[in-house]
């Protein structure tokens, strides 16, 4: 991981293609939703932060990114299917190994989210005129820095309960929706030497991502998720640290007397 | 899932193949693992098991047989990759759905148990003379019901930490080994509707399985991991409970003010 | 605690104050909280519900009362200062011990509640016009056996986030109110050998206790907290399991090479 | 709280009796264990010590030196009974506000700890010629950072499970003892907007708060616990945030149509 002195080094991975196939996305995200993320992220100062792209070779994610890279957000709706399985599992070992990983929005549904949380990460949606009020239910989490008790967002996708997601380690927001539902969106979990976290805001037909609130969750949960390790995975086989009985096995085997 | 008036049904499966292979292993459990796990059970009242193991016909966990199964004991090791992925992806679906599934020693690194965890799953080992002293640390858990403080096992395979899981819904057993490591011995997740249960001991060179304690927890375990629902995967898009504004779409964008 | 084949032993504690001081209360429970909360218990079969109210000689929770219980439920708003010390500290201990406890609706302020927790147990409430529509985050939960996956209070004394509470062992409910709140109404602790499950829904001035749900949800908790153990508490010198080696408390001392 | 570009302001507070009566104790630690343990801490940086202790006016904790002080330190042993019940109220509120909390090795019993807990704390323990070694079970934890997997303490008091504490929000140790014993020696929780931290080393008569790796988890553990918020308890009668029906409270009453 990089020292602790200097940026925290982000990806933001987006599969783009809204952009390219939806003219109303295209005006309210022109440069791409990675961008609306990267840019106020490196304009708060600590943060070094580059993008990638379905579409891109490797979908950006070659090794020697990951390698270099604290903490991957990730956005994807239309075309997981079209993630690599041997990317998916690149990205899930660097998470094992300590790369934080923010997941946003319908990556709810992404191969990476599905395989960390080990459930079907099912919900239930809707596309209509809904507000979203975000509840802040752990106002001393380092997520919830300097945010309000609550904030709204006027138009956002609702997204609803049960969501089939593992018990969170520690659950950070509840949002309320016009409609009638409530949603847990903003959870943690820590998965191997990674920290996970999920945030549901960010549908691609609204601005969320031009959102200061918004904005200022995902700046805070790229510090919160920033690595201070990097352990590869090992399964060893190891000597004792104590004197062990000097056994021959046929002693083993006829002193075990079970019940 | 089965009426609660009725017996718990319960499939063990088994690789079985140390023991065709190796005549101590055949030795120590003439019927295999399998049967040695089954037979108390049975004799403990309200559980009808039968068993399944690797060689069979799709493992035999078919479809019917899953459907037809309240709790899973999966007991594996030197065959996890001849366990085909569909099988895999058809007992996960099962276990979000609601099954139960035990996961025994070396089965912390099958397919289905690392699946649903989204980890490593990796440990410290080593074959040797250790003695194991299981600690019960949630007396009041219902897996520990019947069991005292703490009990041994004169020789088992060492597990040894870190061990590479999500943090547990619930610790139950701690382990101390004679050689200098401690192993959290049993734990519990949530994982969809269903409940999984690890319990370490097990390794096919010792008779663990016929250790009245040992037979104790799995049964408590398979009770415990009983389910009281099958509810299938769904992500609907669903309406609005509450009135919603009627807002054409252009007067929705036009009131979206993000700060 | 009481054989499993026998019925739950619960009492059902009420404060019983709002029913003497406040037609309206009266009039909607005639016969005190504490019955409209026994009757149903005791007519879903194998549950064994008594009352006791704070006017009661010691509240009506002798020791030999609680000795005799396995489940408490707990209603209490106006008279939480009322409560003698004595008897929320011989309640704890109870619990600690193994009895499971039910804290309904203002009980989040009781002596027995805060002193469990840890925390302040506040949160935010309205007494006004708005619905409550009660989620069910966790289906599969022993709590929330056979109910919808949502229902309705259409009135019910708002409760609002933040609440302060630990983090729960497992969220059940989250509840959505018209005025705009989300609320944690459901959650579950293990405090020592007991577990502990908090309800929001139960405003005196509402029908509540009268709801099908409402006394589902109840029932369903009484089992699920039905405790398996009774350990009191001890914190003993112990001898060594193991050989220790023998040392002289100088040789102890000498060979203490600190880095 | 403090500015993050300033430094932690910390008190560790000490009971600091042992080291009055007991010559042994004197001899490892002639400062007393409150000066062990803070001066390592100032020779880390970024770190302000003070102490505080028993026989003080106030025990060194007057409201005004809580209002100064991100994390607290606290060791006690032979007169948790001393500790006046006001003190101890005001140190929980000021927790609950958004101190961290330190609490070290018998500490388990101080009422401050089984206050925020609401468990008996209970444990084994004894006196002997046990040697610990401490496990490192979550290696990425900020608690745990640059810490070896395993370290040993040659000499230490013997604490063994079950450990009477509610499941910890996250467990960071677990230690191996000679005579056969495991403990959940490192463990955190959230109590309100603070974090706590309880750490088992440390009895009088050994030099445990001279060993480096101790020292390390204490310093890591005073900026895990750093709080990032002070927030005052509130219980507030809110307004809706949404519009409510208009409804007399005879037509609440009439509409109320449960089940």
């Amino acid at each position: 991981m990089s020292n602790i002195d200097e940026p925290v080094r982000v990806v933001v991975w987006n599969e783009n293609r809204h952009e390219k196939n939806n003219p109303k996305v295209a005006a309210i995200y022109p440069q791409g939703i990675h961008e609306a993320i990267a840019a106020p992220l490196r304009a708060t100062g600590g943060i070094d932060a580059k993008t990638a792209t379905l579409d891109e070779p490797e979908h950006g994610l070659a090794q020697d990114v990951l390698d270099a890279t604290d903490v991957l957000i990730w956005w994807g709706h239309m075309a997981h299917g079209d993630v690599r399985d041997e990317i998916v599992a690149r990205v899930k070992k660097r998470v094992l190994e300590g790369m934080g990983l923010i997941v946003l929005h319908s990556g709810h549904y992404s191969k990476i989210f599905k395989a960390l949380m080990g459930t079907t990460c099912s919900l239930k949606w809707r596309e209509s005129t809904d507000k979203e009020r975000i509840w802040n239910v752990s106002p001393a989490h380092p997520i919830a820095a300097g945010l309000p008790e609550h904030f709204e967002l006027p138009a956002e996708e609702m997204y609803g309960e049960p969501f089939g997601i593992p018990e969170p380690d520690e659950l950070v927001f509840i949002s309320w929706f016009t409609g009638g539902e409530v949603f847990r969106s903003g959870a943690t979990w820590r998965r191997g030497h990674g920290r996970v976290f999920y945030f549901q805001p960010g549908h691609e037909t609204y601005p969320t991502y031009h959102d200061k609130n918004i904005q200022r969750v995902i700046a805070n949960a790229v510090r919160w998720a920033r690595p201070t390790v990097r352990i590869a995975d090992v399964c060893p086989n190891v000597k004792a640290l104590e004197p062990l009985p000097v056994d021959s096995e046929a002693e083993t085997r006829s002193k075990v007397g079970y019940k």
